[in-house]
């Protein structure tokens, strides 16, 4: 069942660690099938190295599984309430890796200071509110996914592919699964290059507009010229 | 002799490397069988590359060496008077891995900034009072004991596994030897994230405690969710 | 056609990976013939992994290509500019490394505070103005390389082969190709240093001329005597 | 000639890019053979990768090449130097080490933090002064070596094994090659960390002497416990 969704997310969830997104399980990737509307995730607390596609559980947007053996990432309900509001999205990833995490910890947004996050990022990073006491004692993980979305209402989830949550750390999102790792990685480095940027220069503003557009245009939408 | 528990100091010693919290030879795991009341330590100095299960020096609480040729680690009286106090550990980690030391060194307490955090320790992780002339000039190690016991007068060592030893470097434990590298990982991992994220916002504070309590809590004790 | 310098640009391109210059394809080397006035550049967007020296193309100074199936880099229009204005370069690297870049993003020329520095940069590496609206929304990348002249106006690109280009990083250069790279390597590195030296202490001005010169001179010139 | 010291001091050598504490041929060991009065050195700008004992080269302490067919080291004089004052010493190396570099780029002492550095260094590591212009165009090297003896006129260089050189970079030394190389480790080290100490605390202030006594001694001279 799914067999080469199941691949790709087995392999979108390696590359956490071949990418030195992780520190022991700390991180997961899920991947879905728009067509039968089932997602594919990594099991809970399962150690990467030992990770096959066969462990990988199937659900349901309802949150039901469907197939697998295993009990589904405690951040499920996380990924299937983005699936159902962003439609776009193919892929999701989270992690604790350390420089977007030193940011969502922060709670600031990350600014867009330069030309690297405006290839990929359109715009800055936001960092979500702080969840209320209600919200965290209540469906916690499910409540992560809504002020997700609550805070990209005036944003395009596919322009800005991932959000920082407040006290937590990174999720982003992609046509796939290995799409949203290649997020996952740039966001890690333009949070590193901007963090250093702001040290060297605290007054610094996000760069203008126009080079923003340039860049993110260059690799995206219909007029872009980057790549073969 | 206590073969099994020596194999896995052993290993635990070997991951200090691994997960590069050691220079050199600073570092150090140890063991206790609790029902013989014995502990197994590595001996003072010796390569991590050179290492083996018979060259671990075993002690019972009195310090007298039961089994070995080699003079335990110099950290021995500290081990063996946590493992007196702290009746539910059954192993302890000291590095001078290179966060949590630059902490210790700045002597402030790491404040519990965020989730990463609050899955493993159940809040601050305190940093020691400076130690008398006294206190140094006598039983040194034994005193270095004390005093980390004393940060504890109100703290519970199994729900904050973990310490700094004010201008020297971090202490940590757990059920066993395994375990308490983990927390030593842990310990690492959030130091960094910490510095990073009060360089951003040196205004920062704790996160609140239901959201301490809520990841604590998904991850310890009986109503625990995460993992297998 | 042009094995010989394919296969010294194919190497310098690799080089970017190995010395950890480059996150993705994010980064690019280019050499020229002067006698034949041809340029071999890395195509756009293909993963070093699976780069090889057919697929480099080969451009004249016009922007035309010569040689190669596939597109070249979406920078090449900086590059050309840049052979045709800086007469003695013979090879050009333009990456996202991490420290240059964030030195690049905020705005800062980096100053020469020590030998290292010094020793490869014969004074401050200079940061460009920013680019206006009609520059950005124009030939782009082609004004990319005008500003860099514009930098150098007063300055000798041999004697400091490198700079950044505002909001985005750094482009380098040299004799050939992996003398760039060499550059790019020495930039990072100085980047890092003098970073770490302005946070402890904020009021460093650049080395003094004289040691500036010694060191510059001992490894450049007709009385170096550095090396073999 | 003197097989024994060059395995070592190329063993050291070649331990500068193990230790990761030199960037291209950034940095050079030396050893002497006190009996004989002769120095093993580095040759100037060879690549590690490359470096073989029979490259190289044997002096004696009036800086007269003995044996080899490469240049020496271009620091040679500043090794010759201190072999001549610092009686005691029998290995010298010099590198760009990143953390040890900033903090001479920086022109501060290193303040001991900590009981890494306390281990290692009886107080704090001493920046020289700047040198003048005279002492910069003049004999450089040799001036260099007159600048590091003059910043331990009141230190004794067996309890303090490095110096920061102003506007340069570490040289430590040791009773052989590689433990000169260690020292150097170590430097890099409490540099990284003593930085790391001072963003979080930017008040603080050197530890007590009671405890670097107390670890320093630990360590050292006749009443050392530490090790086997």
């Amino acid at each position: 069942m799914l067999e080469a969704l199941k691949e790709q997310v087995l392999k979108a969830n390696l590359q956490l660690q071949e990418y030195r997104l992780v520190t022991f399980t700390w991180g997961n990737v899920s991947g879905i099938d728009r067509d039968q509307e089932l997602v594919v995730i990594k099991p809970s607390g399962v150690p990467y190295s030992k990770l096959t596609a066969a462990d990988l559980v199937v659900l349901n947007l309802n949150g039901e599984v469907v197939e697998g053996d295993l009990k589904p990432s405690s951040d499920t309900p996380t990924h299937l309430y983005l699936y159902k509001q962003f439609q776009m999205i193919g892929g999701i990833v989270h992690t604790h890796s350390s420089w977007a995490t030193s940011w969502a910890q922060s709670g600031r947004d990350i600014p867009s200071l330069g030309t690297t996050h405006a290839d990929h990022f359109h715009g800055n990073i936001p960092c979500t509110r702080e969840m209320d006491a209600e919200e965290i004692m209540g469906q916690y993980e499910l409540n992560t996914g809504k002020v997700i979305v609550e805070t990209f209402q005036h944003l395009d989830p596919q322009d800005i592919p991932g959000v920082l949550v407040y006290n937590h750390g990174p999720f982003c999102w992609g046509k796939d699964a290995l799409t949203a790792v290649q997020h996952a990685v740039v966001l890690e480095e333009v949070a590193k290059m901007a963090y250093h940027s702001l040290v060297l220069n605290p007054a610094l503003r996000p760069i203008k507009d126009v080079l923003q557009d340039k860049h993110y245009l260059r690799k995206h939408g219909t007029n872009a010229y980057y790549g073969q």
